[in-house]
Parts: structure tokens; C-alpha cells; sequence
């Protein structure tokens, strides 16, 4: 069999980032302030982001520098290896080439790291001692725990109280990198309290920990916040991955006909596609670009494109992107990182401007096509980067069934070592679909801000 | 900072183990029937192992072709990457070079994986459709469980019974391969159905799994028993990683002073070590051997070189090794992969030939380490392989002391992603160390068998 691997040096690691919005032909439209509905300016935002994030946020300039600093921590793991899945291919007895770029062999698991470490550097330039954030089932948060010790800096987690309980292996990782862990709501914060009095036994949600981690930001001069996902500086950060698979593809003497990732805040899936959204503004290639979302929580594919919040609380500013509306409660599915009612604000616009497809599945099917990778390739997938994978096996059975080749690029944005009761409730039987019925989504939808 | 990872090609992966019985000086004393006392010839093992293996465990052949349908799964994760752990050396303020072979990016996430395709990819060779096997922990049945599903094989994985309730993770990994994992004992067998009549409640042993897999084995002709240590194959698969590691030493322009491995049966050891000794005697290379077993289960450093059984039941053959005799009982230290009674008896033969140090750490000291690792590297080490990473430490600390340089490979067999508890423990502050009392070592010795 013909290598399976294909591997670039540390000195051909990318060291610029690149930025989408300077070839976007309709740049999205500013965030509002949520009290006035006024853009925001870069000081509404200073007090809990450093400035060079708050540039990279708005900035137009197409490739932006990888610090030394940055790069060198990138070297513990990158870049990445790009697969090819001979085996799966052999499985599905297909035409197709399949490739897949693995973000989860990143100390932390997965992608989050690529942004959590650039993150802590730019606070750590401003003499930021500490970053505050907010994390669900733990993946961001062990990301910024690993960042943030490398700087040495100190981090505080508002972890989501049920998954606290839960997941008590995530937040041991966190600890192991020095990070403080609090369930959140917690007495930590005005905030928290308030929700603790309110409901002493609530299991939390990461609208309330979001409001903590924001407000203890906010509170202290050495203190500032982090996010994971959505955020325009979040999907820069996370263009290493696709710069590096372009790189990849020319070496295997290749080029995809589709890039897939999975989609919850988006930045994943942009890390790796919006490379190939440049190739297609400035050389026309025909690369199809495909993000993925569960039916459960089915943004891109049955939200509006409208302004709204960040959060639940409504203290975030208003952004315009695809939205279930701010009160969503997406059902209990497996993938954690996926059950987010928004999604980036640039791959938003990026689909409403008919550049990038999404489509949504069950989580049944994802978890299928999860075993199916196992089996074949030996790695067992994380069910958000399952999502990809599904849709990635359905493009190789569309190539079958049409009887034509066609190269697949996948992202494996995380590994699944740390996901076994989730399949345990699918080997066992235990696994639902949970599509969203029609009255549901129209109600959510109706709580929308009206603005812009 | 410079190039932190070492990488090979798939077309650098070496195509031949080696056995190093062609160069000791010393060979081993063969094993012997448990009944007879005699030596065991092949016809004694080939009810429960293959032909091929059989070979393997007696040849005196210095290089062992590696089959190419091996070869094609090994290039799923190998070569794997050597690295440069320039975090490590510079917050130990070490002028030592600190390399450490990463055996943790295998799919099973740990060495175990290189003997697991071998073993299987043999008995498939030979007919056989199905393998019975057992485990502690779980690491080796993991990566028998993948073996068997890449050759399309049957599992049978006896789980020791204690293990198989407080470690239902990594059941899973195993069912998501497709094996039918049992709690041990089972009322599969003749032998576990008694153990359940003496002890309806018993939380099960290693020595009880080892004879239910054993006793399935030879019942059936389309079964056959696999191990994932002690014997000379599984020592001799696993030369890919010291072979490996040659090379990437060489491509960094560099040779070891000092090559070290943690030990349970030896077989990660002696598979970094064994190529290293090679260099040794045919071309005169200083370089230093050191395995590394906890003090709780000091086997090398405190135990008997001599004729002892392979299980605690008394039914494997005697084969001569160090060992603390086969009744004894470790403590529940955190690192289950090293709580064994004996060694290699190839390792064992060269420890007391000279050619190979030994020394033992307590787990405390293991874990300050895995911790200094994690917090420097960013991989969180299994704990067996932190006792490895601790002795590195120590060899550093030792070359700052007299101030000299000195270059350390290090094996980190796997990676502690399934390991949270144990790290639970020790952040809270709940890690014991046992070192042996010498009247139960004595005691232990008195009742080895008197033969030889």
C-alpha cells in the first residue's frame, strides 16, 4: 500500500495567518452595541480584549504575521499530518479520495489550541496576567488551560455545573495545566450568585458562565476573557490548519473538489475552508465548500441571517450571522461543541453570498460513519469532527453512485479518547435523533432583536 | 527556538525487527514444562500461539523481516516522532539534551499496538479467526481489539472483573472495534466459573484472566491466545521503536549517552533499548541502558534471577526471570501496566549479564514529573511512562550537578488521556507510596518453584 501519510517540516509551517474578510465581496455587517444598537468602536471592547485582538477583528489586511512566540508553540504539534484514508476508501469500495487533516494530535486534543495559544500571547504582550473563560463539556477550556500555562499565565474556568459533575476527567486535565475550575453558576460573581439565589440546584448553562467569565474580565485591570469559537480573530487564528492542507494537497500531488468540516461557532470549518475561498476569489478554482451541522441545532441550514446576541443574557454585542435565536435550548445531543445557536458572523456571510454549503445530520448517522472511520483508519473521531466525517463518506458514495473520482478533504478537528460514554450509549442503542420541528424553531426565532 | 520533532518518512520505517538473542553473550535458559519440568518444545505452545510466532520466540536470526501487510498498518501512526523536549530541559535549567521517542500517537495510544498487528497479522496467516486474550487495565486489550479488527479477527477480551466496572471507558474502546469484552472471571470457562463458585463476589486477577483466555484457546481450533509482553516476539516487535529512534538520532546529528524505558514485562524497554545494545556490542557504543519499574513492584532491582511461572495459577510455562515470585501481590499503585511478578527473560538475562541498569521510583516522585512534563511538553504522559520521564529528569538533574553535557532518550510508551483519575488522585493530594517491606519480598521468594 502507497503512503498514507503526508507530512510537511517546522519549516514549512504557515507564518502568516490569512484574513478572509480582505477578499469577502460583502463584508459583514458591524457589531452593535447592545445597549444603544450603535456599532461598536475598539474601546467598547478594550476592557476585556487586548488591542491587537480587537485589531485582528476588524482588520482587512490579508495575511497577518504568526508571532515567534506563537510559532514555536505551534511546533509542539504542527503542523498537523494530513491522511490519506485509503482504508475507509477501500471500505466504501469508492472512487473517491479522501483525505483528512488531524488537529487532534494538538496536546489539547483538538483545534482549540491553534487559537487558545495566539490568544494568551497577545494578552501576555499587554501585561494580561490572567484570562477568564467559559467552557461546556471542557474542550476550550483545556485548549486555554495548556495556552495560558505556557505563557504562565494564570486561568480561571466557569465550567458548566452539570458537565463539572459529568466530566470531572476534562476538568482534571484543565488542573493538571494549573488552571482554577469553578462550576458555574458560582459564588465567584455578582452574576452567579444572583443565579444561584434564583435556583440553587440549576445545572448552569453556558449563557451564565459566559456572564461570569465576562464580568470578573471586566472587574479586574489584570484580568481579560477569551472565546473559542464565532469571533472573527477566533477563525483568523484557525487558518493554519487550511494553509498547511493546501500545502499538503500540492504535495500528494492533489487538489479537493470539496473541503468538509463540522460546524458549532464555525471556526474549525473556516480554518480549514477559507484558504480554499481564497484560491477560489483569486485563481477560480471549482472547490466546493461544505460545513456541517447537526439537525438538532441546524444554524446554517434553518436559521435566519439576522442580527443577534452572543449569548443568552444579552450582554454580548449584536452580531449578524445565522441565528436559531439567543434563547435556543438545543436537545442533549453528543456533540457538546456543536449545540450553539449562532455561528461565525464571516462564514455566515460567506453562506447567505452562496460561497459555502452546509448541511445538517442526524446524530445517529454521524455516529455510524464515527465507527466506520475507527474501524478503517484506527483513530477514533471526537462526534462534533464525526459530523464531517458522515458527510465526507456521503461524498464518496455520491462519487460511487456517479461512477466518477472525486477529492475529498476532511477536517478531524478532535479526537474521541475523552467521548466513551457517548459511545457507549450508541454501541448500547441509546442514541436519539432530535430534528427540529417547525413550530419550535418559528417560536425561537421570534425573540430576535430588532435592529440593523 | 529550533526544531523541536524528528520526523521519518513511511519509505525510513524500518522492514526488519531485530532479535538481539544473535548478540548476547548469554542466551536465556529455555523455558520449561510446568508439569514435566522439562524444556518445552514447539509442539507444547502451538495449541495456543502460531507457527510463526513460535519461530520467532526461539530464533537465533539477528534481523526479522516485517511482513508488508504489517507494514501497511504500522504506517498508520509510524514512524513515529522523536522529539526534542527543548520546554523540558530549559525549566530543568539542564545543559542535557532531553529526547523522548512518542509511542503515544498510535491509534491504541501506546506501543502495545506494534506487537498487536504482528501477533495478529501471524495467526491470521495461519487460519486462525479468532483471539482470546486478557487484560488489566485495558491498554493491551485495546490494541488487540484493533488488531483483530484491521485482519478482520474475532476478540475475546477477559477483563478482569474489578477493572472491567471501574473502567468502562476503555471497554468501550474495545467494543468500538468490535470486541466482545467479559468480565473475568466469567462463567465462559471451566476455570472462571469455578473462581465464581469459590467467590461469587471476587474482584478477579490477571492470573484468573490469563487462564480463562488460555483455557478458551486451547480448547478451540480456530482460536488462538495472544500476550501483550514478557515473551522474546512481543520484545522482538517491538525493535521498530528503538530502530526508529536510531535513525531520528542520527538525522538530528546526535547519539544517546543514556536510553531509557519503563518496565512492567519489559517489552517497551527492550524494544528502545535492544537496538541500542546492538551498537554496543558490535561497534563498541557507550550508550547506557536503564529500565525503570516502580518501587511498589521492584522486580529488577529487588527480586530473584530464576525459574519462576508466567501467571500466578502455576499452568505457563517456567521461564527464568527476574521476578518476585509469582504469588506476589503488588500494591494498587496508579501505573497497572507495571504491577507484574517477573520480566522479559531476555531483559532479565542482560540486567544480570551487566549490560542493563535497573531502578526503581517511587509513584509520587512519578507524578511530580508527569506534571513537569505535561506542564513543559504538553502531552500528558500515561503514568507507566512517567516513570521513565522521572529517571530523565533525574539523569538531567545529575548532569547539572556535574555540570556536563549529556544526551537522554527517553520512550514515552503512551500517552494518560484515559489516566484522569490517577492524575485526580495525585492533584488532591491522595497518592501513597509503597515501598516493599523486605519480609514480604522474602516471604514472596520462598514459595518460587525448585527447578532448573
Amino acid at each position: 500500500m502507497s503512503e498514507v501519510k503526508i507530512l510537511l517540516t517546522e519549516n514549512e509551517m504557515p507564518e502568516k495567518w490569512y484574513n478572509v474578510m480582505a477578499d469577502m465581496p460583502n463584508p459583514p455587517k458591524p457589531p452593535l452595541h447592545p445597549g444603544t444598537g450603535q456599532p461598536i468602536g475598539p474601546e467598547d471592547l478594550s476592557a476585556i480584549f487586548p488591542m491587537e485582538l480587537i485589531k485582528q477583528e476588524v482588520t482587512r489586511e490579508r495575511w497577518i504575521e504568526i508571532p515567534d512566540e506563537v510559532q514555536d508553540i505551534y511546533r509542539l504539534w504542527r503542523p498537523s499530518p494530513l491522511y490519506r484514508a485509503r482504508r475507509l476508501e477501500k471500505a466504501l469500495d469508492t472512487p473517491a479520495k479522501i483525505y483528512y487533516k488531524n488537529e487532534g494530535v494538538s496536546p489539547a486534543g483538538s483545534h482549540k489550541l491553534n487559537t487558545a495559544v495566539a490568544q494568551a500571547y497577545y494578552n501576555k504582550q499587554q501585561g494580561i496576567m490572567r484570562l477568564s473563560t467559559e467552557t461546556g463539556a471542557g474542550q476550550w477550556g483545556i485548549a486555554l488551560s495548556q495556552a495560558c500555562n505556557f505563557f504562565g499565565m494564570e486561568c480561571r474556568v466557569f465550567m458548566v455545573k452539570v458537565s463539572y459533575n459529568q466530566k470531572p476527567y476534562r476538568r482534571t486535565m484543565m488542573e493538571i495545566f494549573g488552571s482554577s475550575v469553578l462550576p458555574s453558576p458560582s459564588t465567584e460573581t455578582k452574576f452567579g450568585r444572583q443565579a444561584l439565589a434564583d435556583d440553587p440546584d440549576t445545572p448552569g448553562s453556558l449563557g451564565i458562565a459566559i456572564s461570569e467569565a465576562v464580568e470578573i474580565a471586566a472587574q479586574r485591570d489584570d484580568t481579560n476573557y477569551a472565546l473559542g469559537s464565532v469571533l472573527n480573530h477566533v477563525v483568523l487564528h484557525q487558518t493554519v490548519i487550511g494553509l498547511e492542507a493546501r500545502e499538503q494537497m500540492a504535495k500528494a500531488g492533489d487538489y479537493p473538489d470539496v473541503v468538509i468540516g463540522c460546524c458549532g461557532g464555525g471556526s474549525n470549518f473556516s480554518g480549514i475552508a477559507f484558504p480554499f475561498f481564497y484560491d477560489k476569489q483569486t485563481d477560480g478554482a471549482k472547490v466546493r465548500l461544505v460545513g456541517v451541522e447537526p439537525s438538532a441545532c441546524p444554524t446554517l441550514t434553518r436559521g435566519k441571517f439576522a442580527y443577534d446576541f452572543g449569548d443568552t443574557a444579552g450582554l454580548t454585542p449584536l452580531v449578524n450571522m445565522y441565528t436559531l435565536g439567543a434563547g435556543f435550548m438545543p436537545p442533549g445531543i453528543h456533540s457538546g461543541g456543536l449545540r450553539y445557536h449562532g455561528d461565525s458572523p464571516l462564514l455566515s456571510q460567506l453562506v447567505h453570498d452562496g460561497f459555502i454549503e452546509a448541511v445538517a445530520l442526524d446524530q445517529t448517522s454521524v455516529f455510524e460513519g464515527a465507527k466506520l472511520f475507527a474501524r478503517s483508519e484506527g483513530i477514533v473521531p471526537a462526534p462534533e469532527s464525526s459530523h464531517a466525517i458522515q458527510c465526507a463518506i456521503n461524498e464518496a458514495l455520491a462519487a460511487k453512485e456517479a461512477g466518477e473520482s472525486r477529492t475529498i478533504l476532511v477536517n478531524l478537528s478532535g479526537h474521541g479518547l475523552l467521548d466513551m460514554p457517548s459511545y457507549e450509549a450508541y454501541l448500547t442503542g441509546r442514541l436519539e435523533d432530535y430534528p427540529l420541528p417547525e413550530d419550535i424553531l418559528a417560536k425561537s426565532l421570534q425573540s430576535l432583536p430588532q435592529v440593523g
